[in-house]
């Protein structure tokens, strides 16, 4: 009996563990995952709306914001739960080191963030303003991370992009910077005096708006002399501060396609390979599966 | 005689089907679809004029709308009549069923909307406010796109794109919202407590607003530290706020050149082979056609 | 005697002509036709000067304007007499008759327009507002069109984008089109009735404004749902709207290209030919010109 | 002992000499230049805090600005001296004429001018506003040209689009010129008058924001014929305007790519050429030195 249930359970917990863990599956994404997504997406939404004084002012709508996000908490506590109990599935983390190993993890740790500060919260039923909490949230944005690798191309765009991107952002700086002195001492310090180019600082903030061409109106330059130099700078500027900008979004581009491309391959290449793949997988048989995991 | 005159009305209706079915020709369009599109292209300036107060409240412009409006809808109405009698010229739409499967089409049930609800209104003289019927009036942008392929080339040029236009979007908007966020905290949050980042939602419209450079002006940071934020984000955010354009507006060129290359190709083939095409074409003989189709 | 007089008058011709005529010298400028176009510059920078009302209450500032049109207006009077006198040394428009020729060409009648307007009110003594007078001095372009054949690059691009340019400007239109009546409906017609959004002709001075990024800020959505979809119209549509500028860019970029190095080739083969060039090729010896020419 | 305290004196210089200069070292920067990287940066971060008046009112900030200064500027005189000094174990700058030659080149008299004015203000006590002082720091920026080559890009991107990009200049003035006067005569001289376009300066102050796309929102046309034309000029002229800046950004990025290479390429070359490279590399054995350089 003790070891049908042992079945049962290993069953279940194998399941799970093909529901749970991204790496069980080949391209596709489990169903309780696209949940998983889905409640992060759908949480942020919500963190959205909650900080809005209008939406915020009513009654029914802070009851809807106090329901989602009692349940989103314990849907990503129990969540939690889960995912340190299948984890024994996988040889690495099996036993209660292995389980700390796996606690420790960057995603681990994420998923904690996710959901216990509120959970504390909630349950010692404190008066802490929530507002400062509510940043944790963005914790989750790493979550998704999980099952979107393509996450994590920032940072490989900027490293690909490198030296290049690093010259391109000196100059751009640079630029930034004499422009912005060259108008504090025609309109700041000159006989106009005007508040907004009243300093260096100000004049960058200038600088910047004008040479990305945001370009907000608060500030620009009113005589004549400010204009001819600022018309100068914006024409000759432009190209150089859009520099690195087009230099991350061609190195970004590129890393994108180099991915897409190996990911194509990989699949071809596991789909042909899928009979003789498992012994060696990651993903052990129930069989071969201790069950003292827990 | 009655030979005659069948003969006769074939012939007009042949002549009618040649004018009216941009396929029975190739390249170049018909003297009586040009009229249309012409048509079309100027209903839509005086849709806009008509909704302009300066102009509608004036007696002679609101006479010069009502006629127009009239004649378009009439000569839309007609349109539509006869390109269903033509319609049975060709073997797939003759007979009463086949001229059902016609105007069940969805090219046809845009001609239909493009005039029907205002004929209606018309006719009946309902005092039904006409501003909820203009819209439907931006179905008779389907009637043109009849006669230029290319503007389906949105749809194609956003499934080439594809998971690239996806990830570049997903970033885009990552970057969007955690800079509304943080600028929130900043500025909405903070001691400033502006008014423009009171929620995320208002600070996503800024972020928006300044991540695509189009800098309206009505929501700007003010305190230094906010500004710093927004220069940094900036600097770094438009080259991958612009990835999503970037990557559509190159899978809209690549297509558009293809296309053209497309048809170049097929029109020289088309021209070389014009001797033996009619008879497997679609086009059918005046003197094979049943001429009972209506 | 009279001979000697016609060799002097010859010579005189001759090297008026190497002066004047762009065609008689290679790559380089000769140093009256850089005066022209510096004069021409100059005009315009003037003519810029002149609107500024700031410049133009003050008596001096009027003084230095008279005495800068009139000396302009002499001086291209001069330099057409004389173009008109040395067009004779060109078989081409020899003789009265060619005279005639040469007056009635394209380059020939924007000269005439460059100064006789004005030179007329200022012999007659007119009292006619010289505003419209000063749009023709934009005829002074052409003029220096004539130095730098790169000027005819905006059709030259033009034609190359050709069907491209066209289906991009008609893709971007359509879009500006849809947008502002989206925003027309949802902030014009709506509850909140904005002024700026009144009617579909100033909701497409919005959409042009913000899907080209300019942002002026004179115009923006206020309601939820309004930044809502312009947020969504601005990340997908900037693409779409930079397209045919991107296009045209691109052409105007391979068309100049293509011209330089053409030019470069030219240059080198004329370089190397150069001896054998003069006889077949336009400027006549002065020996062999009839002298009869004026 | 004076040949040992010249050994002492000698060794200290080279190892001086081996901190100061540059080509001393391959690839890496010294502490001590880098260090003077550092002050350059700092000394702008607070070149621009000292301008803000909120900052400059208070007496802490003033001390500590004052503080900076002095240390700054002591600082860049030590390493101006010591500079001077080293000199002379570069065969090029030995002796009293070498030092003169040394110190009028081009980096040497801007590393005077980064520190020697102030330095006389400070020790004569002069009550000289300092304004017009503090624009010399920017000489500073040349002190780390010397460490970073990638400066010179500048120029040598400018030199490398040559033609094409005065062509595209040009052709950007010109539209930029032709829509300030088209403006200038619907909005300006029309029936409205607007103060905004009341002169062409003012209307290319217009012409410039519009066609940057940057739309500070200070001038924009307000008749429906300015807004039409605006609308045509805006979509059309983008890409013109974009032309030089995109024609620079091009070539300042491929510049940027050759460096890298050919660094890179050297930099292999030396390494592999490191043992044979000292005998006639610039550095010299301190026993093959004179010492009798100062």
């Amino acid at each position: 009996m003790a070891v049908q249930q042992l079945m049962v359970q290993k069953g279940l917990r194998y399941k799970l563990y093909q529901e749970l863990v991204p790496e069980a599956r080949l391209r596709s994404i489990s169903v309780t995952n696209l949940f998983i997504v889905a409640l992060v997406l759908l949480s942020f939404v919500f963190l959205a709306l909650e900080t809005e004084p209008a939406l915020n002012s009513q009654a029914e709508w802070r009851a809807v914001f106090r329901v989602f996000n009692i349940f989103v908490v314990f849907a990503f506590a129990v969540e939690y739960v889960l995912r340190v109990f299948v984890a024994g599935l996988d040889p690495e983390y099996r036993g209660i080191g292995g389980r700390l190993k796996y606690m420790t993890r960057f995603y681990s740790i994420a998923d904690l963030l996710a959901f216990l500060p509120e959970l504390i919260v909630m349950l010692a039923g404190f008066g802490i303003p929530l507002i400062a909490l509510r940043v944790l949230r963005l914790f989750r944005l790493i979550k998704i991370a999980r099952f979107v690798p393509a996450f994590d191309i920032f940072g490989a765009a900027v490293k690909r992009a490198g030296t290049q991107l690093l010259t391109a952002l000196a100059m751009a700086l640079v630029l930034v910077y004499v422009s912005a002195v060259a108008l504090y001492f025609i309109e700041g310090v000159g006989g106009e005096q005007q508040e907004s180019f009243a300093s260096i600082p100000r004049a960058i903030w200038w600088a910047i708006a004008t040479l990305t061409t945001v370009g907000y109106g608060d500030v620009y330059p009113v005589t004549p002399l400010g204009r001819m130099f600022a018309s100068v700078i914006a024409i000759a500027g432009i190209g150089v501060v859009a520099l690195p900008a087009g230099v991350f979004a061609s190195a970004f581009s590129d890393e994108l396609r180099e991915r897409q491309e190996a990911k194509e391959k990989a699949a071809t290449h596991a789909y042909s390979s899928q009979a003789e793949r498992t012994p060696d997988g990651k993903v052990p048989l129930p069989g071969t599966d201790g069950g003292l995991g827990d």
